[in-house]
């Protein structure tokens, strides 16, 4: 495999020399970032520095920079994967953590306690809230009293942030650039937030083409679409998974859920018709790799796990490192 | 804003100097609380002494002192707020924390297993409990048996010290002395827990004034107000927020709860007079500050959270200094 | 009280010599345990290191051994006594902890997560997962694809064996020996999983008498008696406990489940005659002593709590230095 290193960034970063003013440049541009709340907030140059961040902390793997800092992860709904993964980055900088999946409760016992209130007497007892929450721009609120710096960890139907960001760093870690990337979505692209904010990351880079594979009823929907016309992507719809399998860098596969169908006899079908096996995958590239974004049900067959292409499991590792980097980021600015 | 110096410290220790002896006699002092239980148990060196090392930590922010030790979060009932405070205070002394929301579920597993045993066993664990019950005594008897430091974070209807300690906290630090304030307490006052507390520990202090703003169902309770008189303690009752407001020194208000009344048009009226808005504020002094444990619901309008006599969140806060200051008082005693 | 010094140790080594090559013996012995899954996994040379280094955590309390290191706990089911004192050796190691009760959100989330991918996820974030499932099995199948050490907190009916290796080390650390100890097992043998796995443990060890007292619902399976014979251990059952109680050196008490019983005086009945007091405890041995898994109900009078005897809750907290030495092991190898 190859990796995202110095030259990964700087190529990434276009004409900027990597000199006194670069690393200048580089701090002030850190600095601005103040909460991670949606992946429109990202231009090149950052995803650039925190790509060479994340990879320098897969290679040291722990630090003690953030002792003393506490973070507290505010989940209004449980989601223990996207939790461990934030609070395993934290230990890993030296930090502590305070935590709930309770924090409904909040506004319960308090009989309608505004958000608001809540994020500011967390704020005042933390350095960083991480927060996952059921409603739509949840976050984006807290970012606009919070004292400390919010990252959305999910906010309802709108943004995961730090999964898209995870999601192109595994593919810039694979291939050292994301100019010119062929990318197969495949299966539930209407409603799964991932292929949409990672769709919207790669229109940022040149020459990349995006192939949706989708059922009818779970086809992208037509303000993506339209958004990449509009940036020139070339981007096209097939039904044939097969077909598109041979001629991509990277598939990335999602679960279709099963109560999108109101047929079940149609849902076994493109169930199946989506399915990544030995068999398929054999007839992909040796240099493709599979991503998803997991859990994964039976979208891909658990004998592929074993071929050098499944790269899905080290992708939820990946999120530990851009994880570790967004925090490091936010905490102490860009020292270096 | 003012704060409590050690002038401050000295001046509410009457008499004794700030020197060898005095220093020596504080550790005897602070060495004789094991566990935190109730208001009652403070008198007003002991509360003294922990003023002065709440603002130490609020100035230092943290500390490495307790690197090693370790806290149990023992919540009977989820009050994230409480446990997030003591936890974040914690951590800030550089200790560790194990936790549970869920403690009832040692006594439903065991079918039955005694508050006593449980405690046995977690104390075998760790170097100091905070524990919150439903049952009123509960901190009690966990005291009574606990070879490790037991606090009470709220027993039911029951006692709520750390509160009741960071209320009074704020109120010194913010004018340097209690003797002598006047403080107005309005709303809930016969449910709610924190305003009797809070009375009790500003009866300790000379020319304290109180006025009880509150509809006639939440009245103050009988004991409290037999208790003050019997303390010398100069108290009214009051039904016309507006007419006390300008001569005060701190308002502290408290949510009504809907649920104590009968008529809900009589709820409304109640909850309207019993309202902090910009217009009745700006009749305050300018030095006088508004005070609520929150959480709030309406009773004071998100338009006042600007005012500089607002001081609620900043209330919250101080409880983290607060608790920084007990945790660290019964784990190490007074070594300073 | 005896404890379980170096001499100890040796005597449970039999003949190999503590000098140079014994540590390096020692040092690939635990090298080779890589989970912590069943009792029958251990053999006596392993329990003697294992229970060396347990006493020497006892006596240092705390280390900065694992400091860097992360530990998941993972519960499928709440058991905070057994989630508590892992997590509280992890810290005293100087390690840290992410941690869920609620680990079935896991699969729930993914409408059909295998046990297999969650490992695979979260091993990717910490270095030791601890994991407690409602399932016969789970732990074995978790250790099968872990890159990182899998330790089994209970899964279901099945085994829970950090609990048998600290009931066998508090008898060894107040017996200095295991060789020749008579033990009454008495209340549930038949559904309780510890008096199971103690007795296979104790098996291992030379003349060993085991006395099985127990409500004729609750007698211990066929297949441990049968076990014992093939090993030519001592057992017999027994009815009467309080002429038992004089002749043993050990009393391992269990809490007899009422729901047993379909005829409710029976279980009364039952539940009276196994049941220690002042009085029957009186006439045990000077030297005897009584153990219990906790929690108890009715089966032990907190009267005997004082008795010099009653050895339940060091029991407990035994299994802090157990759980300290497996992890230390696990996470590092013998580097002494």
């Amino acid at each position: 495999m190859q990796r995202a290193g110095q030259r990964g960034g700087s190529q990434l970063c276009g004409t900027v020399a990597r000199n006194g003013p670069f690393r200048q440049f580089r701090r002030e541009l850190m600095g601005t970032v103040r909460h991670i709340i949606e992946s429109q907030q990202f231009d090149r140059e950052y995803l650039s520095t925190l790509f060479e961040r994340a990879h320098a902390f897969s290679e040291q793997g722990k630090s003690r920079e953030l002792a003393g800092f506490t973070m507290a992860s505010l989940f209004y709904e449980p989601s223990t994967r996207t939790r461990f993964s934030f609070e395993a980055a934290m230990y890993r900088l030296g930090g502590n953590v305070i935590t709930t999946e309770n924090a409904r409760e909040f506004s319960s016992l308090a009989k309608g306690e505004s958000l608001e209130d809540t994020i500011r007497i967390i704020s005042g007892y933390v350095d960083l809230i991480v927060m996952r929450h059921n409603e739509i721009g949840a976050a984006k609120r807290a970012a606009e009293i919070s004292p400390v710096p919010i990252i959305n960890g999910g906010d309802g139907a709108g943004q995961h942030p730090t999964q898209a960001l995870l999601d192109l760093y595994t593919l810039f870690r694979k291939f050292n650039r994301l100019d010119g990337l062929r990318v197969a979505m495949v299966g539930d692209l209407r409603y799964g937030r991932t292929v949409r904010s990672l769709a919207y990351l790669l229109s940022k880079y040149d020459n990349v083409e995006l192939i949706f594979v989708a059922p009818p009823v779970c086809q992208m929907h037509e303000d993506i679409k339209d958004f990449l016309s509009g940036k020139s992507v070339n981007w096209r719809e097939e039904s044939d998974l097969d077909a598109v399998l041979p001629h991509i860098d990277s598939v990335y596969m999602t679960r279709i859920q099963k109560e999108r169908f109101h047929d079940q006899q149609e849902f076994k079908q493109a169930n199946n018709a989506y399915r990544l096996t030995r068999e398929n995958v054999s007839k992909m590239a040796q240099e493709a790799i599979i991503l998803h974004p997991l859990p994964r049900v039976g979208e891909i067959d658990p004998a592929v796990d074993n071929d050098h292409r499944a790269m899905y499991f080290e992708q939820a590792r990946n999120g530990l490192w851009i994880r570790m980097a967004l925090i490091q980021q936010l905490l102490t600015g860009d020292r270096n």
